[in-house]
């Protein structure tokens, strides 16, 4: 049997460009005790991606090179060498970039594809869920009546975090780039404006949407927005730094020129990895799940095509903006 | 009786000109009920004082073009209509830059220069001091055996806010701009090490003096500092912001281009505002004044003379670097 990898093969400097990918065929070997082979059906494509391709240290190790690319997935047992995981069984992990996966059981999750779908596994119920779940509550903390501002609103973190914001009784203002996307996060994801930042006029249209202020931001854009809305904090508000996608694939990032803004208006700015949560994932993910069954919580999710070969073109254009919910790539 | 006094007659763009000010010759008027007449001693000269110029939004109100400009100061009760406040008593308060004010008696608060010499109530004693413990304390929370750096270590605010962490059983270092200085900081203020800004290498040297990483940041300047100590912060670790005077007097503020450091490790920044903290300022002032009489802590100050005709030329002392300790001007 044969399997089809994605390896990195150079870092960015700047943009991801094909040559930093070596796809390559190889056989699957035997498992050993404690093993599982996993037939993967979807791939998390995702901004944290960019960072995992570069050198030195970070939240979590970089990606060798020659390695398999890191990606977390869903798919099917169809091997077992662990008591516990029957062949059949639907599993969630760190499954990389390839169409069969090799995992020790035990860094493995069943899911359940007829409770909900398996990309949802992957966005809502998986890391960009749990992202959003601890980003917003945790450290946000957002109070009923507060003004909470989210950008990259459309995509598979911020479209959530703005959702449970809602729930929380926020008014709740979305930025994102297109019509499309603003009107998707006003009337599916139930937000009560959204800004188009390709339209201009971002800190006046932006304002108006925000007659109190700002009192939460969940940002994962970064650059021009981070400081637009650095000039409409209010007091003591939390500003959660969550992505800066804006950023990720330019050689010399921009940082945020109003940052005094949280000294005039005694405000933070605060950094957040969703691995810190992981003994909490199972608690959220019920909650989570109990709000999308109540037809509280949308869990869109947006599925590219084409396999393992598509994997760089399906990254490209989740940095191009192409996605609403969260993106994936289907293997099988 | 005249009062010599400098009015905001210009808000400057980037640096602090000459004809920023007015100097102004005055009589002084009858006392109304409840207010007092303070011959002013000391005038405390302070970084805020830049943003005091500028127009717009902050967390005080901008000085107006035409008014005497904010300064606070300590001074003498020379003709009083508050029964509370006699003549002779010793007050401190928001005198503004002039020889005498006129001001309500419950604006004023009594000092003992028997107890204290009078510029320490302007600073370890006064605003620079309580900013330097609420900031450090309740923003920075140093734990015993972190590391702490202090930026603007030798200067009014940076001085304590290191003491306060030797205190709390940290590793400190600081940064400071000259020999003179960080010998200061290291052998009158007890400083585990202090690094020279103005020798180069910044990033080298800093991450020498701090092998276990950066735990709290105290930031007094802002630009390639900020951006240095991100790159060097540990998990959880706590920037606070107290100012950022390398940015004051440009028109275009460079932003901290390692935020995203805060993300990589689950940090904050903070700004911090000292007038926050005006009903616990009582309780603070004691505390820092047993560490003064036992000897924990230095109270340093700086003195310039020439009275309130020098008041420009001791301010743009100040930005550039000329004090060790709190900058006052002796007014009488």
């Amino acid at each position: 049997m044969k399997n089809t990898q994605v390896l990195l093969a150079k870092r960015p400097l700047g943009e991801i460009t094909p040559d930093c990918w070596e796809y390559k065929s190889v056989d699957v070997p035997e498992l050993e005790k404690g093993q599982v082979l996993v037939e993967v059906h979807y791939l998390s494509i995702d901004p944290a991606m960019r960072g995992w391709m570069n050198a030195g240290k970070s939240y979590i190790r970089p990606v060798e090179l020659g390695e398999v690319f890191r990606a977390l997935g869903v798919g099917k047992i169809i091997a077992s060498q662990d008591d516990r995981l029957a062949v059949g069984t639907f599993v969630s992990g760190s499954v990389g970039v390839q169409e069969y996966a090799i995992l020790s059981g035990k860094d493995l999750v069943p899911v359940d594809p007829s409770f909900m779908a398996l990309p949802v596994y992957l966005g809502t119920l998986g890391m960009s869920g749990m992202t959003a779940y601890f980003g917003m509550l945790d450290t946000g903390q957002p109070k009923e009546g507060e003004t909470v501002v989210v950008s990259g609103a459309a995509g598979a973190v911020g479209s959530v975090a703005g959702q449970i914001a809602k729930l929380k009784g926020c008014r709740v203002v979305g930025i994102a780039g297109g019509a499309d996307k603003c009107r998707y996060v006003v009337e599916t994801l139930g937000f009560d404006a959204c800004i188009d930042y390709k339209e201009g006029a971002l800190r006046k249209r932006l304002s108006e949407a925000c007659p109190n202020g700002v009192d939460v931001f969940f940002d994962n854009v970064g650059g021009e927005i981070l400081d637009t809305v650095l000039t409409l904090i209010n007091k003591k508000a939390r500003i959660v730094i969550c992505g800066a996608i804006s950023q990720y694939n330019t050689s010399r990032p921009e940082g945020p020129r109003n940052y005094l803004s949280l000294l005039v208006n005694r405000a933070k700015m605060e950094g957040i990895v969703v691995f810190d949560n992981i003994p909490k994932y199972g608690e959220a993910a019920q909650e989570m799940a109990q709000w999308i069954l109540q037809g509280k919580l949308n869990a869109q999710y947006h599925v590219e095509t084409g396999g393992i070969p598509a994997f760089h073109d399906t990254l490209q254009k989740l940095f191009a903006g192409a996605n609403i919910g969260k993106m994936v790539l289907q293997v099988r």
